[in-house]
């Protein structure tokens, strides 16, 4: 009989629960990973509320730190005891996906190795992280050990947050001397404007109304942050260029609102960044792409993954290039997880992201 | 008194004119050419029906092949009766969009050097080609001289429609191996498919009805022709890519129906480049999008202009590595451009370029 | 007692010979390839004579084609008997360096993932093809489906001589209207060539002396040849360039002096893209070098390996786009491999490439 | 008869001296700038020297801060009076290198466009800047005015230094996260350091011995300092980077010492970014470039310039994102320039840049 843990489950639209669960099995490409921190993404809380759709009994959750439990019998590398992390996106690196750099859209079962969000597998396809033990695929593309001097709260940010933030950055080809716009700032839209900040970035306009996150978007580097709620975005960024419009602008919300701001706040030849997670079809003003003649971009980009990538940003970490310990305003226990989902879900008491321990 | 000249006048809407005009005075910086081909432009018959409006009295035309007449004080490295081409887009070279290589954004008289669309200025902003003279601005950075042994007809499709098509292929970043879709296989979206050809792609798949067009798409490098009257364009092309889709979409005509087919035929990490111009707001379909979680890119260009990029293309024509002549179906004196305008208009007679000479 | 096979063997500096060997057994992520075609490569020709050290007793050779015989435990996604190509390099996927893209510099065992030329291991660092039966590490990552309607031959040149080819040409960033130079036309430089071609050059200059390989230049696709026995080779390709130089030039030898002179005849900011395997030190000329000052790139390349890569050389070839089924002058049994050794080393009886088959 | 002023003429190999001369006549597309701040660079050492050979009698010096005199007669957008500064490299814009974007090889009066080095003409093959009055050819591509709260030491750097050595990290296509070597820390290799900062690098190593440059390292933003008098630094960079090498390894002097030290510390894969005047040939040694296997990137820049680039340097310095006022260590008056030239010819009294005042 399998030894049991805790773990968090989507029940169906509207709940989630901590229930006892079997630890996983590996297999031998596999490993098992023994939780001690993670946390809650605003992904989750779709998720939760139906509207990103999962299967009912699902373990969720796809920001893991932990210690490696067990190592299949093909993997080398690693030892039992290591303490890593591993990114919300798990490519398995061979497939065509993978091999393209394209980690993200791996399609490892798909006969021609591509899958849109393929990539993304703990807590939408497979069991997440939310729980005492993680069974993670791909174990030597994937287990990224943690240096010895970082706590688990200063590498949290780093399966999603950051990776996903500062790909927004990245996917806009940020340049030194850039002017960049950076649309909300709740934490993947404040790793956004960290990684524009890192870029060279030499004027970083961070667009928010929650006093909380604008006072957050000044610590992560934005030069000034506008009050959507006291003035219309578009004008004032217009207004702080001087006309130009920004290089780049990174949407970091998911509506059409702040995706078509951010379009229209570019200079022409500029590049829309979009980060958000969309609920419905989005639309382009005619006038806002200069009618298909403007030599705009717009990219997408869904956070990369992969041990190489975690450590990567473990090094940014370790160099104090950026604080991100910042962004974790709450700590709530596993066996608590529920009350951390509900007080997430409502955005009260200032929350950026909840550390949850086993 | 002037001397006057024939030109192609665009009198209100619905109405282009031929009408006498004097033959243009120029600066220090400018050229005057004397204009021995040139040819009718999709944009311009939208310009005629004015669903791209320009002022009332402007000489239209932007695909200009001739000879220098006169040449400004300040310029230098040229020749009178030299034979040369002038790109659709004239960039001044010193804008900041120029000295960033976004040429076709130049905002020469902007304050910040950014304009949209502000390096297509023939036959917009300023007087154009379709007419005996042609006053050239920012000659040193726009006149390109012709090799000896091409004929007018040969280069006529450099101005603009082999520059367009090819940056098509350009932008949408085509590698060795690639599979390609070519949305409409006008003009340019031959052009586009040639350029792929020229690019590497190992499958270029064309999708168009009109027979005479079906065919030149297959002279221009088309593996495959999906007629879209026969059969769904979507579903041929994710048949013919055994349900993998392209690596690279090309949008050649401005509707919402091809930009569409365009994002849904992409696998997961594609690029759709766009070169239609649009007339109405774009709607990106959520699944098509992937929620903005398929690492798209959607990209719009407008055509490459200035003398380098005119000497590039013009090599291509040189080598006989594309054939463009295969275009030109018809040949009118520019005494009868009202006649060709409406031939080009309604797109009989299997038309594809008409030739224009004065 | 394991079955027996026929191996070439790498037996002292100067001396390979066909011997016996057991068949080798394979781990979980392996597979096992019964190989029908492969050939001899000019490195291996450098091994032989003992200019690039491998361990006495190593199978050699590096370009499989052959059919599945047995699948690891691990492996899924293939099936036994089915037809397939391994590229020269084997990335395993999952290392630092391959998550990078950096397949070639794979790090399988090292402990921070990148070890120089680790990805390439068949024939150098583990047993290769030239044999009745290949060990595949990594089959998931590497082994690549042989369309059906492809013959042994048409495929040959994908696993090395096409993939290492063409790098020179992408790795050069060649662009739509080019002028390339390509020096040496051996099997590599020929697929240089015709990698320039592809990628949309507007002129490719060969250089060469042995008549069979200028015919087969142009065969490929250069414009023109220049015999450097003839004439001195910068000098011509000055000339034929008006003084102007080219944009990439390809290195297809690895000698001094064509190195050397593939950087003297660049134009300011222009790539030599480096394909040979150097035996010396190299010398950068101050002169042609600019001092430092003239944005020039040099760039080398090892053979892009991994399936993807085989998958997309081989819509290349089923494309029609280049064939290089010409390359296959010359045809032997594996019995006979010391006789194919000494007529390629040789360079006798213009010689481009020989196919063994076991 | 022309107004006269003070001008520092290169007289013969080992000596500069202060001299007067007319002040410029401008031609049309020209402008007449004051100088209020220049400095000296190492080049203009070399240019004293003999070691980089210019016309005796040529005004020296390519760092201009100034004022607007006067405007030619086909210039537009600026205004006399107005304070710009001017990059060391002067693109016309509209030469066939410059609409290509290789602004610093911009071969204004050459047929084909290119010319090696061709933009830097101020103190090189025209007239520079240690004088009273400078010549700015082009001035509509050069021009780059100061925003008002910039002081000229400010933005002293930005024509040339900041420009040099920022590019250093920008061919080196540095990401977030890279580990970086600059080997030399002089003004550029300084301002090199300071560009892998801003473009996100996540540990800079940094090579030098003087003490003053190793402390100003770090203020520039250096993680570790290297002292190469006390150890090799190429060793000690293999066990910083515990084996596994830098990603971009930046040349800042112009030796070959530094030059192969760059490349032995390279991951396979890597890029050594080249900014230093080479006064000899240089070797490249064979096992540190993997026989030509390893993937590696040597390229050289010469300083971008032109008034878009000053445009976003000048940004930088605004937005305090690195403070180069630091640099400036000595301050004298064009009168006593000569004395100037001594001090900083011989390094001494911790000289990094000197600010010249007329």
């Amino acid at each position: 009989m399998s030894k049991m843990m805790k773990a968090t489950i989507f029940v169906e639209p509207g709940r989630i629960a901590l229930d006892d669960r079997p630890i996983p099995d590996i297999g031998p490409l596999d490993a098992l990973i023994r939780i001690t921190t993670t946390t809650i993404c605003g992904t989750d809380i779709h998720i939760m509320k139906g509207e990103y759709p999962v299967a009912p009994g699902l373990i969720i959750g796809h920001e893991p730190v932990g210690v490696i439990d067990k190592l299949g019998s093909a993997v080398t590398g690693y030892q039992e005891g290591q303490r890593v992390i591993v990114g919300a996106i798990t490519p398995c690196g061979w497939s065509n996906a993978s091999l393209s750099g394209h980690h993200a859209q791996c399609g490892r079962a798909a006969p021609h190795g591509y899958e849109a969000i393929g990539g993304w597998r703990f807590g939408n396809t497979i069991d997440g992280c939310q729980a005492e033990f993680l069974h993670v695929p791909d174990a030597m593309a994937n287990l990224a050990p943690i240096p010895d001097d970082l706590s688990d709260e200063q590498v949290l940010m780093c399966p999603d947050i950051m990776s996903t933030g500062f790909s927004g950055a990245e996917s806009g080809n940020i340049r030194i001397g850039d002017t960049v716009a950076v649309f909300a700032q709740g934490p993947i839209g404040l790793c956004a404007t960290g990684g524009a900040r890192l870029m060279g970035a030499s004027q970083i306009i961070a667009v928010e109304t929650v006093p909380e996150r604008m006072q957050a978007a000044q610590e992560m580097g934005a030069d000034v942050v506008v009050d959507f709620h006291k003035e219309d975005a578009v004008e004032a960024i217009r207004r702080i260029t001087n006309g130009r419009g920004v290089d780049v602008a990174i949407e970091a919300l998911g509506l059409q609102q702040t995706f078509e701001a951010a379009l229209r706040v570019l200079r022409p030849g500029g590049v829309l960044s979009s980060l958000g997670v969309y609920s419905g079809d989005l639309q382009i003003p005619l006038d806002a792409f200069a009618a298909g003649l403007g030599d705009h971009t717009i990219r997408t980009t869904l956070c990369p993954g992969g041990k190489e990538r975690m450590r990567r940003l473990m090094n940014i970490v370790a160099s104090n290039r950026l604080d991100t310990t910042r962004l974790v305003t709450h700590r709530y226990r596993l066996d608590d997880i529920e009350k951390a989902y509900e007080l997430f879900a409502e955005q009260s008491d200032g929350v950026l992201k909840i550390a949850i321990t086993p």
